[in-house]
């Protein structure tokens, strides 16, 4: 990753530049230009070398659960490698594992998802990127929130389509309406893209929300897709999966959060029907298969006992978001919504702080807290929110608000 | 995989058509109308009908041997998850991994790739979208063979740019040369993409050719890209890695072939300096990571132990080529070059054969052999070719060119 100072200079915007001593033309792809390193891999690298010096810091960055993988999904990889499961399966996953899914939606949500329309992916990014390629051509819009997660709008760029972030505040819960929807969706528009829950600010989509806007969708001829990576890492009322309401939407989910199986990289796209080929043929030409042993563990999953272990671990999640949000209040920070799920706070940081990667590094130099910046998750008052990750137990993240509480009385 | 009669009907050029009874406008992506689903997965569906009712089908269709991935590499891959290997790692890959392909390419080799320069992906595939990701942008052109391997151009569809296929013959080892790259470069080329073994002919490019091939690219202020995949799969005199000749190739390979890790999807590119920022944001975006355990495995792919199986391996396959080219010949097909690497023959079907698909249909269904037909390859001479993959042992490979004898007389 390039760092802070890269960034401000990059250059790739599709013109051929010069470069370097030899002044040679390098030519890239015009997607490059539109799509920004994140700023909080450069903290993450900042982090590592604090840590190489022997300052320890907490990490609250990063979007992955402190949790290992459990135990049965683990060892079913492993029986799996020792029965020689090493080879290709079909393009779009283990048929046992689509049928599990399958089953998966009808015992957790009652809905009869036919595993003939479950595709299986690297990760949920895989998914994403088979969606957005399925619906979205050059020059075509996808609407999405600001602030949204990063690749979300990376990956329409690199697909030559056009991301349209819909500025969303709190009286959406930081969520697209289905007014929003509307309000911005135009000609070029093929799709609108949500997250539920969100990442950076945990907020829920409602049922009837959601069902306003899948008929927005519906209305101008195009197609919603449903990022529902975090469901089942929800500490309020759980919000019932879009393909409840509608077979024509496109759902992307992943093993990777609720699960626990991040470095496994496994995930799926449920696809209306229409599109199902087409997003066969795209994996099969962009990913050939998804991984071999994962596919075996991960039909571990959905055992009883793994599911007892997810949900414990939902449990300590939960009381984390009570102790962390109020905590948060208390130091300052404006918290409108309190999050119903993932594991992210998105907080608007306290008055005078104007760029939110200068405070997220002055936070980490300072007292040794690593956080992420607004500005990696939009423009929309990003300069003053930072995103705090409840990736760390309850006696870490005190200590994470000691050592913020005394910085802020420090320099106050 | 959509059957054959789908293929047939296929609708999707990126206008919106009237599908199904609701007749509701289903909206496509253009880049879908562009991208053939295979054949062969067409042929390998009927494959699997005939074995469920008893026909025992010799399988030679498929591009995976019949090696199971090396013991230590499995070894290797169950210790990583014994030890709670299963968070993400850096989107560029394990820094050890990185380290030890570089140290491979100056063992194998005796070429410095600096550790940096390398990226690990999710399979070849994933470096292959990442190369053609990072230099062709929309309408920019890319120069291939015909016949080659389809994910290619389907990959430079999918990213909205234009493959030029090539067609070559037997004059160049079925293999771009300088003089065709430069007969066929203009200006809205970007790249040139050579295999080498190549899919589906095994040919391989001279040290001199690819010396001259990267002259015209970079003549042309362009880029080549050389998928070196099959390499240390070669049967004569082995190539050197185009990373001898320039820094300023884009070299991508795969852990799938020679070390025997398919369904483990791991392989890497290797870009020229001033590409690897681009390379790698591209890959935290479209990937996140590679598999974890799959890094981990991969790091016994390079042990002298792996390395001895995997030379065995080699001198099998070279044994099986040995023996089925010269059948070939004697059945009545032509196979101007002798391939040198892979593990495929691509041969011009006897005399009388006008259509490559309904050979290999009637080849599966009147002896129970499958073969990939010429027309998932390209457009050139492909009615009249079909490959022939030598996946399987030698007792098999004599059966099959038993059925497919007895079954040309009994049509003759």
């Amino acid at each position: 990753m390039g760092g802070f100072t890269v960034v401000a200079t990059f250059v790739g915007s599709g013109d051929d530049v010069l470069m370097g001593e030899r002044a040679d033309r390098v030519h890239r792809a015009a997607r490059l230009g539109g799509i920004a390193p994140f700023h909080v891999m450069d903290l993450l690298a900042k982090a590592q070398a604090l840590e190489g010096i022997g300052r320890p810091v907490i990490h609250l960055e990063i979007g992955e659960p402190d949790f290992a993988t459990p135990e049965p999904i683990v060892r079913a990889g492993q029986i799996a490698l020792a029965q020689g499961r090493t080879r290709y399966t079909p393009a779009a996953g283990l048929p046992a594992l689509r049928e599990a899914i399958s089953q998966f939606y009808l015992q957790r949500y009652g809905v009869r998802v036919p595993a003939a329309r479950i595709v299986v992916t690297p990760g949920a990014s895989g998914a994403l990127l088979l969606a957005l390629a399925t619906l979205t051509g050059s020059q075509q819009k996808v609407l999405l929130t600001d602030p949204g997660y990063p690749c979300n709008r990376h990956l329409i760029e690199f697909l030559d389509g056009v991301p349209v972030n819909v500025p969303v505040e709190a009286t959406t819960q930081f969520q697209l309406s289905a007014a929003l929807c509307s309000e911005h969706w135009d000609d070029a528009t093929v799709a609108a893209l949500v997250s539920t829950p969100s990442n950076p600010t945990g907020t829920v989509i409602s049922d009837d929300e959601m069902r306003a806007l899948i008929d927005v969708a519906r209305q101008r001829n195009g197609r919603l897709i449903v990022d529902e990576i975090y469901h089942g890492l929800v500490y309020d009322a759980p919000p019932q999966t879009a393909l409840a309401f509608s077979d024509d939407v496109f759902v992307v989910n992943s093993f990777s959060k609720y699960f626990g199986m991040t470095g496994w990289r496994l995930g799926w796209v449920v696809a209306p029907e229409a599109y199902v080929d087409d997003v066969e043929k795209l994996a099969q030409n962009v990913f050939l298969a998804p991984s071999t042993v994962a596919q075996h563990a991960a039909l571990a999953a959905f055992l009883p006992e793994t599911l007892d272990i997810l949900e414990r671990r939902r449990h300590a999640l939960a009381q984390r978001r009570d102790f962390l949000v109020p905590a948060l209040r208390e130091l300052g920070f404006a918290v409108p919504i309190t999050p119903s799920g993932a594991f992210y706070v998105y907080a608007s940081c306290p008055d005078g702080v104007v760029d939110s990667y200068r405070y997220a590094l002055n936070a980490l130099e300072q007292c040794a807290v690593a956080i992420a910046p607004g500005i990696d998750f939009g423009r929309h008052r990003a300069q003053t929110h930072v995103r705090f990750a409840y990736t760390t137990d309850i006696a870490r993240l005190t200590e994470a608000l000691e050592r913020l509480r005394a910085w802020h009385h420090r320099t106050a």
